[in-house]
């Protein structure tokens, strides 16, 4: 996605030879204009008209996902991250590893929202080692649900959560896949 | 908005005398064509073109910030919960106790998104205490941003967090208030 990646270049901030910083436009501040422009991106390249519901995690996925949404004309359904008295124990459960914060977080979906009738698109904004992608997906399968697919806005092609992903079937669609950081430079595959 | 009083009656749950679980339609699972109402009656009631910004914070403020801010045509910027290194230092900071988890969580925003050129509007989906609300105002103060009101999905109307901002002189739109939960029947003031 074109406007995505000057975007990314113009405003984005590469940090060493592995962080890329959009939270200039992504995942702090957002551009809703730009969101919009990724929710069409997303209906055009999952226009299946199975889908029934957009699932991501807690918290920079919940915009992209609700702006998304939009286009599909279907519910969000987010990923809490740990324990909330509100939520209770009626919930699917997935452990996801983080690489930024050296921590294992619970993840979960209360299971009145997943039902072996819906078919998901999965939406998030990053994707370095996929583990909150493979929560997701663990917790769909627990729900007997269908993932339809996974539309990631910035992929880190030099890490393996993509290939993780497609090598075991799954419609990836990735709108600014990143092949590496060089000297400052972003270069996208 | 009675759109809302009707969805909050007819898919909410009350438990107890203070407690209303709306999580089927706004906190977790997300009727986005609800939101898109929501957003538009946030925009009526907050009609001043001076807006520059809408403020809310992490997770289940986003998605209704982002819907909204489509009608306010500014950007969205959420408040982070905790410390996350792809932030770092750069941060305007406040303490906001939760009621609900019983425990004092430190919220931050970068000071490169906020700026006393900045009129901003505050949305979260629900008030009770206030405590998020007070948090967010005392981080735009110290970015010498103006706090042109704040918008509530739901407040409830027996806990002490509307009254203590509407007293500072403050513009408090809440499109729901609960006046009191009777024997599982939601009473709206």
């Amino acid at each position: 996605m074109e406007l995505l990646k000057q975007k990314i270049v113009n405003e984005g901030k590469a940090i060493g030879s592995d962080v890329i910083k959009v939270d200039m436009f992504l995942n702090h501040q957002i551009d809703v204009d730009l969101l919009n422009e990724i929710g069409k991106e997303f209906k055009k390249r999952f226009s299946s008209d199975k889908i029934t519901k957009i699932v991501t995690i807690e918290a920079s996925g919940i915009g992209i996902a609700c702006i998304a949404a939009q286009y599909f004309g279907v519910p969000v359904v987010f990923a809490k991250k740990g324990a909330n008295r509100n939520v209770g124990d009626n919930l699917y459960k997935a452990d996801v590893f983080s690489f930024t914060k050296g921590t294992t977080t619970t993840i979960g979906i209360s299971k009145d929202y997943l039902s072996p009738d819906d078919h998901v698109l999965i939406i998030d904004d990053f994707m370095a080692n996929g583990k909150a992608v493979h929560g997701l997906i663990n917790i769909l399968n627990q729900a007997g649900a269908t993932t339809e697919g996974i539309g990631i806005v910035i992929e880190k092609g030099f890490q393996p959560g993509g290939d993780s992903l497609r090598s075991l079937g799954l419609k990836v669609e990735s709108l600014a896949i990143i092949k590496s950081i060089d000297d400052g430079n972003i270069i996208f595959g």
